[in-house]
């Protein structure tokens, strides 16, 4: 390991990285969910290359939980935006699932509790950013305060414009001190948010993860698409890059994910921490106790 | 779902909850750490056993997690404690690495900190617990306060003797309010744990994992037992029940934790919560949505 784990170059015809990049696909008004940017291969290829790859971004982890151990700052944040059905929550479950949680940080971001909404809306997210070491998954983020709050105009526009520019001060701030940023932003179709919505109601064990609101939010598809294009244009950069990820075949956006993650940990070149003890002395000293 | 998803007979000649309570598998200082107790199958057996079972205590944690966003309060604690080397962390990748991130919650208790000092011993831990509808796992714990500390000297013997029935009524609290208690002690044989270091120090790779203070502890190993043997003497009741799990094959403690922990979720007797909406009217508001 330590050596750069790179992109896997089967079945990609170009780098995730490039191909899914916000600047790349264009706006999310032309965005094809059904589509795979960069990536030939059909969906049997797409789960075999999550499985393997799969190994290679936990190999990437241990590398930087180790560091982490042996006092580099660094984390990896993932940021997951998307529309309720867009599969958030999969991607927690089966690229998350791929690491070991020893290591992994996840924290959801619900409606603000009221002591959330007595601080400044970055209060909770600077809580729950992840720990030196750690690769932290944000299921939404800081995003949902210019997202449904813009939308829905819970402050006003002064207030949620300023935004824009104080989330960019931020993870400016983050990067500065050793957190890479990868955002992505799963991208449903609406009438497969339909079926998906519909899948829930027909099925008990689903249920639970339906809720009516989520059918008022389908009136303001526009809006939401018109405030996603709007933290396109302001919060991408190279440093804390946006992606666009095709959410409607789930494998895609797993794999997708996936190879984001591992080029992000790549670009950390990582090694083995170097013994901080003398190595031959406690061979010596291991040898010579009772069994 | 949501029928007790009970022990799996396949290997087993006896349920794991009754062959590895520490009732029952007597004395530490007579356990065998190369045994398997109450299972006959092989390493091979072992291995396909924990992704077959792995699948259902995944299916429990979906249902637990489901019934926590209804308003269920339970949650699930495995505490795992083990000399170094015992492979507690393992159990943590291999074991926690079958559930979704996003039901788990992970937290390890190191040295404490001088903020953590500064308050009671189970300060630390009580910010820790699992919330409603996860599992939590604690690497170390609360009881490191009777190991360690215990051990060493680190408090007053009057200090931590008082500690055995604190811990017990504030498991008992636990219990009351909800939370399902699986505890773990992992033991390793003296000879194991050699080789284990021993390979640590062999492997660059895993040079992180190893601490010169490891092998003074080795020098402890009997007042450690005396100290294993007096939590299991004292904390374990059939409300907050101690296991001990023999951990020279890792094959086998994880298959053992994994049925611990379908047992504890079975005994909830989880369903799909009802849903909290009038289902047929939500499906002909969604049927009357444009696409």
């Amino acid at each position: 390991m330590g050596k750069r784990g790179g992109s896997s170059t089967k079945g990609w015809a170009q780098e995730p990285i490039g191909a899914l990049r916000v600047g790349t696909v264009g706006p999310i008004a032309d965005f094809d969910p059904d589509s795979t940017p960069g990536f030939d291969g059909d969906r049997r290829l797409g789960e075999e290359l999550l499985t393997e790859r799969g190994e290679v971004l936990a190999g990437l982890q241990e590398l930087l939980f180790a560091n982490g151990r042996a006092g580099d700052h660094r984390s990896v944040l993932l940021v997951l935006q998307g529309m309720d059905t867009a599969g958030k929550g999969g991607i927690v479950r089966h690229v998350g699932g791929l690491l070991d949680p020893q290591g992994l940080s996840v924290k959801g971001f619900g409606k603000p509790s009221p002591e959330e909404l007595s601080h400044d809306f970055l209060w909770r997210i600077r809580k729950a950013l992840p720990p030196a070491g750690r690769i932290g998954i944000f299921d939404r983020s800081h995003y949902e305060d210019v997202l449904p709050v813009r939308v829905h105009s819970l402050v006003p526009q002064s207030e949620w414009e300023a935004r824009y520019d104080i989330i960019n001060r931020f993870e400016h701030e983050l990067v500065d001190t050793g957190t890479t940023i990868v955002k992505c932003a799963l991208v449903v179709s609406k009438d497969e948010q339909k079926t998906r919505l519909a899948e829930r109601l027909d099925r008990p064990d689903k249920y639970w993860k339906y809720n009516p609101g989520d059918l008022d939010e389908r009136a303001y598809w526009d809006d939401y698409r018109e405030a996603y294009q709007a933290i396109f244009d302001r919060c991408d950069s190279d440093a804390s890059p946006w992606y666009m990820i095709p959410a409607n075949r789930k494998w895609f956006s797993r794999l997708a994910i996936c190879e984001l993650l591992i080029d992000a940990l790549s670009g950390l070149d990582l090694h083995w921490p170097a013994a901080e003890f003398d190595v031959d002395a406690e061979k010596k000293r291991l040898a010579a106790l009772p069994d």
